[in-house]
């Protein structure tokens, strides 16, 4: 695999070992963070697939366990969890802007421009390395159920509720949202999609947090980047997507013809496929069984005009097609928790910002910058024409 | 080169066409931007020498140039002109923010948080489109130099100064920077930097930006993770550091044994050696002129230690080894110029809003969302073990 130069239609020299437009197919690093097997729906985080976490860890472990790479023991987990904790609380400085954003801003973009103002205070004191990294982790972490829960009220003229420090991660998220205790089984459906969304592999966004720290650039730049790339509907925005998709379509019977519609004039029908996944993502299958149960009355049309289109797209398709990937299920799990719908991808933001610590943390040991090529295909020799002639 | 299919030592399946640790020789699209030729040390921008631009044209002129890939006419730099125009005078809600930031924030960690704000307003509007894009970047490229000038002044406890509709782009950034009208060639030197640092290729905030916006993700998303990955010292935050190690370092006479240690301890020479560069960067060759003629009496002392060391290294390394890079005199003309060395950094960005603007737009005509892999080394069928049991 030796360099090649390659004199393209420019007649310039180029030299790269290898193109791959998006680079698929590439590996940028090494990682024992998680593994995916797209071929038979299989992702695992350091060694221990996503099912059995996912039936008997809870989110603080699980990002415990992303972050330092073990199980926590109960010390660990006590002090990680009373960490987690002493950031939670917003301070008055916090809320004061966040009254003082517009109602009218996207939750992605509140959370984003709110972990930038995390950084103000830093200066240019931040030092990188393994303790500073972790602090300001950690801090963010703590942090973003908070600036969400509070936007959400502020929002609708409400006052932010304080967290409760007897409440787990997620219960917490649902009683500074919702100012009512979750019950038990609410809070353990959430933290179980927390988990499930707490580690993807070199997805687009957890890829940008480290472009952004490779260069040496702290934590709160390269979570805010990993936030703004989450936000577009190609990565996680799509499970904002799914559910308006869905409502625009409105019933079963209205499927086929939205199907034949899309694929005729290309458009991307939201939801299904995964560059990585050629078989059901398992993150999908075990969040459809909750969507099912957790569905009530209210969505049950929205619902069964999922499972419709599901059918349809396995029709067209074939059953080695494109399947179903975790934000085609995860919109009806938020949706019965009484989440609003525009604050879906800051919950997967949320849940995501344990994988995100991790791989900057574990891209520091042997940080490269990220700083792949462009084959130049514009013109050469162009004349510059004073503007006098122009 | 077809699919490998690799069992590693963990025994698992793990498919991928190339590895390369930093995607250093990996090309990842194609561009008709701009062109580096490393060896022989050559930059053109669509298709015109950097030396060609830098002596006859302007940055709002380049800018346009890099955005809609030919030289406008009278009538479009006009528009272009007045279009950035409109958006360089902050607002009172702006000043209102800068106003409530630390004073000890980094500049870069304030225009990071500047340009989130922006998107607020926005909401969920946003459509991903050309017009949207350029709507949204003209914006951004007009207000960046503003934030940036008033925040130095409010940290100074200065009153924030408008913009002069007479003043081109970098002329207006050093009347509201000092609150004096800059002399013909102050202006006409800040704008040659500008336009020396408007675009360079697949650089890492410029890489990081395409990560962004290739998920759909919006403009301001996208250019406020450039800012981010700017920042870090192995790229834009290179400038500022220059500055300060020749400060560290203090006379020509201290050079050497300065090179010896850092080399010993392994230490980064800051302002050395480009990853593309192994001929003398040609936007260094011509900053070095200026900044020798700029530099007053204050400084003779730090840029004779600049000489000293560029002349040790090349002692150390041979004349086919390690040359000064674009941030190892660009300090000097700052600072020539007045402007507070914590600034540095925030003038490359400014300038290089044209160039990822237009990677932005470009890339969205064929966009394929970045999503390398990573190989996975660790460890597999973990066993896991029920808290009560750690």
């Amino acid at each position: 695999m030796g360099s090649k130069k390659i004199n393209n239609k420019c007649g310039l020299r180029q030299d790269y070992d290898f193109f791959s437009h998006g680079l698929e197919g590439v590996a940028a690093f090494e990682t024992s963070i998680s593994y995916i097997d797209g071929k038979d729906g299989i992702l695992i985080y350091r060694g221990i697939p996503i099912e059995e976490l996912a039936e008997k860890s809870t989110y603080e472990e699980t990002a415990y366990f992303l972050i330092y790479g073990s199980l926590p023991t109960k010390t660990e987990l006590k002090k990680f969890s009373s960490d987690l904790e002493n950031h939670i609380s917003l301070n008055t400085e916090d809320i004061k802007w966040l009254k003082d954003f517009p109602v009218a801003a996207h939750p992605m973009d509140v959370l984003n421009t709110c972990v930038s103002l995390m950084s103000l205070p830093e200066g240019g004191d931040y030092e990188i390395g393994r303790g500073s990294d972790l602090k300001a982790g950690i801090r963010i972490m703590g942090k973003m159920p908070s600036y969400i829960a509070a936007f959400d009220r502020i929002r609708k003229g409400k006052e932010p509720i304080p967290p409760d420090s007897k409440l787990s991660y997620a219960a917490n998220f649902l009683w500074m949202l919702n100012g009512e205790k979750p019950k038990e089984k609410e809070a353990r459906i959430l933290d179980l999609c927390l988990i499930l969304h707490a580690e993807h592999g070199v997805c687009a966004s957890t890829f940008g947090t480290l472009v952004t720290s490779s260069t040496f650039s702290d934590v709160y730049s390269s979570i805010v980047t990993a936030i703004g790339t989450l936000k577009g509907y190609l990565h996680g925005g799509a499970n904002e997507q799914v559910i308006r998709m869905l409502e625009g379509i409105g019933s079963p019977e209205k499927v086929e013809k939205y199907v034949s519609h899309a694929m005729k004039e290309k458009e991307k029908i939201m939801g299904f496929g995964h560059r990585v996944y050629k078989a059901l993502d398992p993150r999908a299958r075990i969040l459809k069984k909750y969507a099912r149960d957790l569905t009530g009355k209210r969505d049950e049309i929205l619902f069964k005009t999922a499972l419709k289109l599901e059918e349809v797209m396995e029709k067209k398709f074939g059953p080695k097609g494109i399947y179903p990937n975790v934000d085609f299920y995860s919109g009806f799990v938020y949706k019965a928790l009484g989440i609003p719908t525009d604050l879906f991808t800051s919950i997967f933001a949320i849940a995501r910002s344990a994988g995100w610590i991790a791989h900057i943390l574990e891209y520091r040991e042997s940080n490269r910058i990220f700083r792949p090529r462009g084959i130049y295909n514009g013109p050469v020799n162009v004349k510059y024409i004073p503007i006098k002639e122009r």
